[in-house]
């Protein structure tokens, strides 16, 4: 790596200019680019709006005009060099007559890859990795799924603090609070498929939408996805027009996954019920667990996790907490959000 | 309240000698005082170090001499006004010439009350409530019982995300990991009581004594409580001379916690087993839940919560989440513990 001081903070404002809340919308990446002369001025900034619309480089070019001329081109990810629904930035920057440019994350889209041996072959310096792991973090899910040929998994679940989701008559008031109900829409909103299994539609009746505080669905929503051999009444709420819905006519995780990638789908929201997480989690296809615990004390009711298959501590799902947070709201409970994704079994080897 | 900025600050230095780690040894509050002269300057400092040791007050004025005539003690506890194993300091401070008297909580103990009209009596003048709610919560265990006529009951639970203490088969490694078990000794440490039912005694043979990094019996010890009616074998650990142990034979919670009240006892530490604890949950005798939740996943296994007579939700024992701690170690599993404290029923009056 041989950046400037002036190629890190156009980095970092890349990275900003990616994460503009509300893009992209749609299967692709968070990418931001800025446009820097020789002295280190930004000429021009651009960032990806969401699929159909251009990439970062060619809003940055567009807004610089001629002025890209002999500029270094700071990205968040390597430049495509394939033609989708637009065509190759690399031959963008080559054609504007971009000097440098410097990437923070190689492509793991195989289609799109190469960009850097392209520019380099057409006579550009280029400097890869430059805040490589933020530009990651950014786009983890899409990253994720490029790189194993599958949507990332993120199981919600939530729970009393003895593990039940119902109470022995099946009630299950405030075991998800208000906050946590907002937080779980915020998450949603975050990925492109919210799934549920047919047995959750069929008795719960979910509208597996993203809502906003108004209890109102946002324009943007993701895929709903209703997976399972069992029949859907026509009146279920999942089959209304406020979303796209797909059904999933399988017990196979491996299976449904393959199907939402193949349509472009990167990050699934899992929600329930907790036969199919269970059937997920024996998969080995959950990547993150999101876990509600609400203040409350059962002492029996529904278990909240569905049986593993798990008969002895040294077989247990082994997770990492990577975040811990109170959801207070004044005038309703208090909920613990938990993130923590699997471990691999970190004990084996430990006496 | 007219208390002077010196005073605040001498408060607050009250409070912080009151607080020195490792005292009180025994069933009595912490008490700091300070004693200042008419400039608001320090003539002299003492802490109550336990059970038979001088109170604040004497410390202070003993290490003040013929100086504390005409100043001002400033005090975390209304000044004790009964003789026990010391004479009362209501006498002491008169004696000595004390001026004036400011204190933080007023006595809730009816045997020592009366301080302060004493005082009066005398001729001094007093002032009460000067950070009154830090010196309640520094001895919370000890206001809560002699407010209530028994001990605060913490009740310590340790369980996987989804709710269990032991997988199908019985093995629970990895439940609480040594940062939970060390902080477990922390919170052993601060009660005067580790109370455990006389079947899990039988089963796990737990020492129930408080020890340290390495393993070892620390030189002070709460007392031991075995409660129930099995026989216990005299090889049990909790008969081992480790520390003092007390055999309850009751099933009845209010019944053992007379009994420990009796014996001086203010903090019980409630470890198990699961029909013990839910006996204490069902007779509203938990003051204090600390939650140290595993993250692991078994699916089945051995509620971490005995049945506690509830079948539907609004029965619920709803807590409120008074603290969250992540409890990492490098070398072992993470455990986020949760305190919780009993809250009566905030939903019954809400739509």
């Amino acid at each position: 790596m041989d950046s400037s001081a002036a190629e890190q903070r156009a980095m970092r404002r890349a990275l900003e200019l990616a994460r503009t809340p509300g893009v992209p919308l749609g299967p692709n990446p968070r990418v931001g680019c800025v446009l820097l002369d020789d002295d280190g001025r930004t000429v021009a900034e651009g960032y990806h709006r969401g699929a159909g619309t251009p990439h970062a480089e060619a809003a940055a070019l567009a807004e610089a005009g001629e002025l890209a001329r002999g500029t270094t081109a700071v990205v968040t990810l390597e430049p495509c060099h394939h033609t989708g629904r637009t065509g190759p930035c690399t031959e963008a920057l080559v054609g504007a007559g971009v000097r440098r440019v410097v990437f923070a994350q190689p492509d793991p889209n195989p289609v799109a890859a190469g960009g850097e041996r392209a520019l380099r072959e057409a006579g550009l310096e280029v400097s890869s990795g430059l805040l490589e792991r933020e530009s990651r973090a950014l786009n983890r899910a899409w990253t994720f799924a490029l790189e194993h040929g599958r949507p990332f998994v993120t199981w919600k679940l939530a729970t009393t603090l003895d593990g039940r989701s119902a109470a022995a008559d099946g009630t299950s008031r405030w075991i998800s609070s208000r906050p946590a109900r907002r937080d779980t829409h915020r998450l949603r909103a975050e990925c492109d498929v919210v799934l549920a299994g047919t047995g959750t539609v069929a008795v719960d009746d979910p509208a597996l939408t993203v809502r906003d505080v108004e209890d109102q669905p946002l324009p943007h929503q993701p895929l709903r996805a209703v997976m399972g051999l069992r029949d859907l009444a026509p009146d279920r709420r999942v089959l209304d027009d406020q979303a796209e819905t797909v059904l999933l006519a399988t017990h196979d995780p491996a299976e449904a996954l393959a199907r939402l990638h193949d349509l472009g789908r990167r990050h699934v929201f899992l929600e329930g019920g907790p036969t199919l997480a269970a059937a997920f989690v024996r998969a080995g296809l959950v990547d993150e667990v999101v876990a509600y615990v609400a203040p409350l004390l059962l002492g029996a009711g529904t278990p909240a996790v569905g049986d593993l298959g798990i008969t002895t501590i040294a077989s247990a799902l082994h997770l990492r907490v990577t975040d811990v947070a109170v959801l207070a709201d004044p005038a309703d409970e208090t909920n613990v959000r938990l993130t923590l994704a699997p471990t691999h079994d970190p004990h084996e080897e430990r006496d």
